[in-house]
């Protein structure tokens, strides 16, 4: 058997979530993580779309959010819509008629890929808190293992959203010639301290559930409320004022829908828009995995790559990247990852020598735009992919 | 004794804090609430600093933001710094050599003015959930009360910050003719989604944690966690992404201010910065007060006033406001009070016939900066007062 189709049979743990149809990659072991400790008989959830060329160079890579699995698209093997359907398929912006594309779910994710939910080799129980410091970079370095495995020695387009934006620029700078171009979606080089804080409160409010336990939750003991207190806070952040405007307004719920004899209960719209979102995600998210996710956010930040000590180290580390062409794009309304992030990883690049183009849209829906407003950011894509 | 020097010493709730040399004006007893219930032996605290002239055309009412009490700035009978010390004295932006000012403490608050956390005639307890439903107009027409009270038929400026901004709206919306200016700092005609957002979360936080069980707290047990998740969610949308990317940047807390053997602990200068202003707040505000005056900042909306059913209802409700100058003044890294919510002030007051002037500030404090840029504010607010 190959590492490119481990078995999808070893025993998970009760908070991985794998989609069907999913494939596993199992990585070198040990596998060495950047901040110490190792892990052993680790695997990748990954899915493909299209078929590799003989020439094998027209591969694309697509790095995700904090969240995301790694169904990108329906296929085949899961004919479910994916989270970037609109995107990615036969004919769109993403096309898999053209191009073989992988997307791949984070390492350290609940997704099929190993976490901190997964069942740590030798005791039979998830790792929880056991499971090393989670860098973006490790992400990075397993994704770069997975797609040599594929034998793809250097990708036509790496394309990272969100969390992604950070760990493909990893991969560009721990894998030099990894890859001829490459989409940064709303992606930041390093965090800043809004981004932080925000973080911060949601790890904190996951926390202080007392059902978290220390990492420690069950089925019939999980840290709920902190999981709906943090996914919230997230969607404030990932959306925008301005759409909430125009979309809510100051919409009340109708009587049959608010919770009056609950003190300070839900009664507007945009309260009820929230508890849908978090209600959706509490328990199709391990909370451990989250904290190491959001936490590996905060620590990257590309100025450990500048060649020197001085000057701006997150500029002369993204110049030292040698691709032949970037696309950054990102949106205004973007409070999460702003607009100034997505210009500075293309000034960088350019400087590198790419023919690095920043693309700033007038999406109203701030950070998830690249999700939903698929025709701006598909055209903006599929221009870049065609050229 | 007057209704303007209420007993300093009837029994006060555990959780009245109230500043010393406040005084205390006794509330028309019932005082009718806006969404029904009445209060029986209210008071306001209140401060005062210069002196009402003969022709008592010289005072200036200030409305506070939601946590700020009645001390404004420092005085004979408390010479601690106010909370806009820096704006408020002899020879200052708001010049007590000239004008009589008046500051009151939200009806509602915990600072001295009756609200939750006050003891409730004739029960002996404090009010806690059984308080009325609290609106921003009950605090305008409380202020008003106080107004009259001191002899004042008119007010020389009406003057409203944040929440305040709304309640001088309201106060000039119910009290025609009760103010010949008015300056709005960065206030808002109505609450928009992503501040309801913000808000209910900032109480879901509050309401989760188990130690506020439904309002019945006490000295022992205090829902501490929900009070400091609320606060730093709360200076998360008072400041600015911009000012602590130059403030903070990725500055790590030292190793002996750091937890490190506290799994997800604090890392980040900005982390430790929300952390010391959590712990300088959750004992000083009572957290039933914070769920009401929160709460009614969702539900106004000075369209409630607009005379026609039809067209731009908040626009319409301001041009029915009759004042002879109006300032309106904000910042563009406001995330939580929109700059576009300051035009829309000067523009509806405008409309009404007042002289009316939008003056955006580039302070990069974000919602905050009126506490903190003095010199922007300052001197905006000492020319529009000296014109």
């Amino acid at each position: 058997m190959s590492a490119l189709d481990a078995s999808p049979d070893a025993r998970r743990g009760d908070f991985e979530i794998v989609p069907p149809g999913s494939r596993f990659f199992a990585l070198p072991s040990p596998f060495p993580m950047k901040r110490g400790g190792v892990l052993h008989g680790a695997r990748l959830a990954y899915e493909t779309w299209g078929t590799l060329n003989a020439a094998r160079d027209n591969a694309i890579l697509i790095l995700t959010g904090l969240s995301p699995n790694a169904h990108a698209a329906s296929h085949e093997g899961n004919p479910a819509a994916g989270w970037w359907e609109g995107m990615l398929g036969p004919g769109k912006a993403i096309d898999t008629a053209r191009w073989f594309v992988v997307c791949v779910n984070s390492l350290g994710s609940c997704k099929g890929s190993t976490g901190p939910a997964s069942i740590e080799p030798g005791t039979g129980e998830p790792y929880r808190l056991r499971f090393p410091d989670l860098s973006v970079e490790d992400g990075a370095d397993a994704a770069h293992a997975l797609v040599r495995a594929l034998g793809i020695e250097r990708l036509a387009c790496l394309i990272g959203c969100s969390m992604g934006g950070m760990t493909a620029l990893a991969y560009l700078l721990r894998h030099p010639g990894g890859a001829r171009s490459h989409i940064n979606v709303s992606g930041s080089a390093r965090a800043l301290p809004f981004s932080i804080a925000i973080r911060s409160l949601q790890r904190e409010a996951i926390r202080l559930d007392p059902d978290w336990n220390q990492g420690h939750y069950d089925e019939t003991r999980y840290p709920e409320s902190g999981m709906r207190m943090a996914r919230k806070l997230g969607v404030v952040t990932y959306r925008s004022a301005l759409e909430w405007s125009g979309r809510f307004g100051r919409v009340r719920l109708d009587s049959d829908r608010r919770h009056d004899d609950e003190p300070f209960g839900l009664e507007f719209e945009v309260e009820s828009y929230l508890e849908a979102h978090a209600r959706r995600f509490v328990r199709q998210f391990d909370p451990n995995s989250y904290l190491y996710l959001s936490r590996s956010m905060d620590w990257f930040d590309a100025a450990d790559y500048a060649p020197d000590a001085q000057g701006d180290r997150v500029a002369a580390a993204l110049a030292s990247i040698r691709i032949e062409r970037a696309l950054s794009i990102g949106v205004e309304t973007d409070i999460l990852f702003p607009l100034q992030q997505q210009e500075e990883i293309a000034e960088g690049l350019a400087a590198g020598g790419a023919d690095a183009r920043f693309a700033p849209q007038p999406s109203p829906q701030g950070h998830d735009a690249f999700l939903v407003d698929i025709e701006r950011f598909g055209t903006a894509i599929g221009g870049f992919l065609a050229g």
